[in-house]
């Protein structure tokens, strides 16, 4: 089974807006594994959308249609669908009634104009789910169908969810449940990884189900996909579980979490497990591994503070000397259980590689690290924050406190 | 004239990266008068690559094929275009050379495959620029043409910008020279400004030459661009600075910045102006205003360091205190010129908003700002940054210190 991505709006086309919709869900339509071969942008013009979604509802079973749903003139998805049906609009009162009591409950009044949301292609189904005023439409085209989605991300993503993707692997005709999980890793090259699953790859390859995959993602690290297909979601969820726990004995070292699991979610959860509180210092990484634990943890709770400075750096003494005493300092002045600090040595030059010291202190004990990182210098910020992170993670799993 | 955009690459369609060559490429094309009326993604199969293309090159005068040029056998871009173009692929030894020279300068070793990268259809030009080991090419079909970029946006924007651009432009006859600029304004809305603008808009309207622009950004604020066209760069730029000041005698309260010149950038450079540094406590932020000015003055030498803290925002106390008592406290600790501090009132619920204290210290000088700000944590988090960043832009700018 074929589905096409329509994304709709000129917007998109002048670059004011990048299109992450239509990656979004290629990706979600992968893991029910089905094709996407197309993703095609267009702008707001009848003729060029009607041509656009004709020519996708031609060469595969299924058009997703993005955008265009909104309440102005130039939203005017609803109209080349009906007339791609060769049927007229109708206004759904059910939801013009919807529409009318979300502006309600937000103290505020429903224009005409918001009216025409409601405005639906005689043969289309409005999706159950609505989180805001533009309903999401199911158009069936023959045995084929177009489904049409508003832009805004959070609405699309409630839609796909809720209803069209469950919807798409019914027409299908495939009844297996299919689902996946990440375990996410830092610390091995990817191939590194595919050297030490090598065996298990040649396993499942031969057996079929469940499969692997790996995704470079940067400083996310690289993930590595288990996918499964079964007759029921007890029976995928067994299959995952298990090939989670051998991949677990063949990669414990360099897994970090699971899914969405960032590292900064990981180490709070593990401080918050042990009753510890956190404070931190840093001088190279100028606020990033404070902003990035406080996006978490937004009421300091666990990670009660930062002192950032340039003086963590100085010429006057080694740096692995500047980060013991800043660990100690911020852990005092802050009262906390763990004082964690990252430092680089100053440099008078850009140079192609710099060595990051960090240090952690957690009631008495004391543990250092450093690492030599690559890259410019954004590149060895985030670099910098990632294996700070990932030393905190490593000591706090390989002592109790 | 119209250019259609062709991003090539099974990643793309998979979501495991978002395509933000295609945008970038549609907003430059759009500021030198180029229509760009279909974007498409496709993925690393011949016949489907070749089906997008030629179908592109029936509708539009032009075509940016961006990927597929890599060493690997998944590069395809260049067959497929000899296949387009009906000729056969020849190596070129002279950029052999050049990506010879390029792994020796980095100490490695060619490997075979990428000769294939130096395979080109005949009748087709390299691009000058070459950044990386991948050529680019323009490949001349009849009155047509088809560009092959590679994927990697540095490599891909060098040869838009080197090459590209000028060449679609002077295939469109277009002898003139179109250049913009982009005005940044923080604290009206997008109807405030266009009221505010309305005549000089109605004016511009009637005359057609220079043309004004609103984009909305977010949290970067709305931008205003001037686009002017003119016979030549000295004519052009005159235009456009003219039709600077008459917008900034519109709107100058709300302008912060030109082009690129975010916020951090703005205030930095004042800063570095006058010859002062500057200590940050952030309560409410959690880091976030420290990593930005960092990430701008990496050596930290204006900005010279952050307190973050969970307890600026106490109960005990009205936020406003708590905020000048921060502010006056990291000019003392860190020694600077200027403290500068952003506080919010400790709630025990979620609020659909909250006050954010903004207290600045300069010398013996205490100003003091309170704003209500809504959105949910996230969106909360960045509000105050921005407004506290323009609270110190407009206090520098109204007093002399």
């Amino acid at each position: 089974m074929r589905c096409e991505v329509v994304a709709i709006g000129t917007e998109l086309l002048l670059g004011q807006i990048v299109d992450t919709n239509s990656s979004w869900i290629g990706e979600q339509l992968a893991l029910i594994g089905i094709d996407s071969h197309f993703q095609v942008k267009v702008g707001d013009n009848f003729d060029r959308m009607a041509q656009t979604i004709r020519h996708a509802l031609d060469r595969s079973d299924a058009v997703i249609c993005c955008g265009g749903l909104g309440p102005t003139q130039d939203d005017i998805t609803r109209e080349v669908i009906a007339a791609i049906m060769g049927v007229e609009l109708h206004r759904d009162e059910a939801i013009v009634e919807k529409i009318r009591l979300m502006f309600e409950s937000r103290g505020r009044v429903m224009v005409d104009n918001n009216r025409r949301q409601a405005d639906i292609p005689a043969g289309a189904t409005p999706i159950a789910q609505m989180p805001g005023t533009a309903p999401g439409l199911i158009c069936p085209i023959g045995d084929k169908v177009i489904y049409a989605v508003p832009g805004v991300p959070h609405e699309m993503r409630t839609m796909m969810q809720g209803t069209i993707l469950a919807d798409l692997q019914h027409r299908s005709g495939e009844t297996a449940v299919i689902r996946s999980r990440v375990l996410r890793t830092w610390g091995d090259s990817e191939s590194g990884l595919a050297q030490r699953l090598a065996d298990r790859i040649d396993q499942l390859d031969a057996q079929g189900n469940p499969t692997l995959a790996f995704q470079a993602s940067g400083m996310e690290g690289i993930k590595v996909r288990i996918t499964a297909k079964a007759a029921d979601a007890a029976a995928v969820d067994a299959i995952i579980a298990a090939e989670e726990s051998v991949i677990r004995g063949l990669l414990s070292d360099v897994i970090f979490g699971v899914d969405e699991e960032s590292m900064e979610v990981v180490v709070l959860n593990m401080l918050g497990a042990r009753g510890l509180t956190m404070a931190i210092a840093e001088g190279l990484t100028g606020g990033v591994l404070a902003a990035r634990l406080s996006e978490i943890d937004h009421r300091m709770a666990i990670f009660r503070g930062a002192a950032v400075s340039a003086d963590f750096a100085t010429a006057d003494r080694p740096a692995a000397d500047s980060a013991a005493a800043a660990a100690a300092q911020v852990r005092r002045d802050f009262g906390t259980d763990v004082g964690l600090a990252v430092v680089a040595a100053r440099t008078h030059e850009e140079q192609p590689s710099r060595t990051v010291f960090m240090n952690l202190a957690i009631g008495e004990a004391r543990y250092a690290q450093s690492v030599a990182l690559p890259g410019d210098r954004n590149r060895f910020r985030n670099y910098a924050v990632i294996n700070v992170l990932n030393f905190l993670r490593q000591t706090l799993a390989a002592n109790s406190h």
